[in-house]
């Protein structure tokens, strides 16, 4: 396999995941701390503008802007649609045989209760192999497969062939959590480490499989017909990322007290439950199913 | 004293703060659980301009717009000062000698770890007896004294001469907890329940003291030439809220791993770490002092 010789960073992505944010403008000011023997490392604040506004995204969720035919398409000119337009650019181009870098970091923050987790949005070897050996120094480390994610995604990570999302929470936006930063930085230099490893022919596993998460489908609150929302998590659920969820337990609570069951597959496991930026996605958690999958 | 008959609860005074606007749309279509035999009780989802946009505020916090020389200036005329005026009208006037309400209850999130905190912006006997009583009935109720409040204050609160701040955390911005949501809601009818025993004549207590934490002074982040900040709140502070903070113990850390140590003041006690909407007012954290009050 090729080596991972150019990584890039993503911070900020959302701009308003501060984690991300501020562990991106830290490396702009000393990128030594992320070069290793055989990896070129840089950094990225990618979405400034929606930083200084403390929003998400000034027009457009910028994570969800880089499918190749929104890419090509030079109609598409609000904030993010041209953002994701120069990124692809800097990063890939995306689509094509050449790229500027072998692999790409995108740092994320959750209001969710989701720990560390990894979300992989390819069928890479070399990333499930770098999964792997995070998730055996740090057996808290949960992975996420995206069972919706193909080769064309609108993630940004799409844009290289290799690319991991970290994802760590629970961080209310525009908060800076030291634990958090410092859990998300120390990730960061394990996966630089591991990258360097492995380019020098030093990884040597004999992990066969990789315990992850993968979707099912995700559930949105009941809504009234305006689109409001007439219930929340139930307080049972709040903070139960990647606890079983069995049927009959409750899942919402209704403003008035009522409590609505969960009715439906056994042996699910919910992630992003209650995730801020995913309440005007219609999404009040992802339902996964723990299985291993062959690495 | 004169009776409390006529209450007003605040929801929503800043936009994303979701706890008291989903509290308040809830006791909107059904105002009956608010009422008491002696006590009428109204319901306002204030800035909902603001909700729509899931932000604090459109133009300028709301809850900093309600002194007396701005609610006359009528050349002010932004939204939210617009707004303070019609609140102030509607709930007040304030400083007039006949209001349409006798008390206001202000429904607050915050992301720092405050668990139940009351607000008292005024010296109000009748006030204190109500803070005291929450607190016989659940300990953990903490009373935060803001020294800097006046007479004439910029809070919703000000509009009356009584008036109470619910404060509820920790909550991230745009998201609705059910724990915190219903932690809310009870104390906003043990409020009420103990207002008509106090019209009654029912109420007796042999409380003479209020414990309570009152502001000393508040401390920024650390920051660099163009008002970035520079370091974050030091994990080992982080989520302490109402802990005693000692010399020398350590309160912030650079982004390079630097502590940088508390020296100042002996005993105090450091609220609102943390909090999201302070960074922009260059909060970091409130120090106060634990004190006895007389009641």
């Amino acid at each position: 396999m090729k080596k991972i010789n150019k990584v890039v960073i993503a911070g900020g992505t959302h701009g308003n995941e501060l984690t991300g944010v501020y562990l991106a403008k830290k490396w702009m000011k000393d990128k030594e701390v992320l070069q290793r023997r055989t990896v070129d490392t840089d950094v990225i604040f990618v979405n400034p503008k929606a930083t200084d506004i403390m929003k998400r995204y000034v027009d457009q969720d910028l994570n969800r802007s880089f499918l190749l035919k929104d890419l090509s398409n030079e109609s598409l000119d609000n904030h993010e649609q041209k953002l994701a337009r120069v990124l692809s650019k800097k990063i890939g181009p995306k689509g094509e045989r050449n790229q500027n870098f072998d692999f790409v970091i995108d740092l994320h923050g959750t209001t969710s209760n989701m720990g560390v987790t990894l979300i992989l949005d390819n069928q890479d070897p070399f990333t499930h192999a770098l999964a792997g050996h995070l998730q055996k120094i740090n057996p808290m480390t949960r992975i996420f497969v995206d069972a919706d994610a193909t080769e064309d995604a609108p993630f940004i990570t799409s844009i290289l062939p290799r690319g991991i999302v970290v994802e760590v929470g629970p961080i209310a936006q525009g908060v800076v959590d030291a634990h958090i930063f410092l859990e998300t930085e120390k990730l960061v230099y394990q996966m630089l480490d591991f990258i360097n490893e492995y380019n020098l022919g030093n990884y040597i596993s004999n992990k066969k499989e990789l315990d992850v998460y993968k979707k099912i489908k995700s559930i949105d609150y009941p809504r009234s017909d305006d689109g409001d929302i007439t219930a929340m998590i139930h307080p049972a659920l709040q903070g139960k990322d990647y606890s079983k969820l069995k049927n009959g337990e409750p899942i919402f609570l209704d403003f008035n007290g009522n409590e609505i069951l969960y009715q439906d597959e056994e042996d699910v496991y919910p992630l992003f439950i209650n995730e801020v930026s995913y309440y005007e996605k219609g999404i009040a958690m992802v339902l996964t199913e723990k299985m291993e999958i062959k690495i």
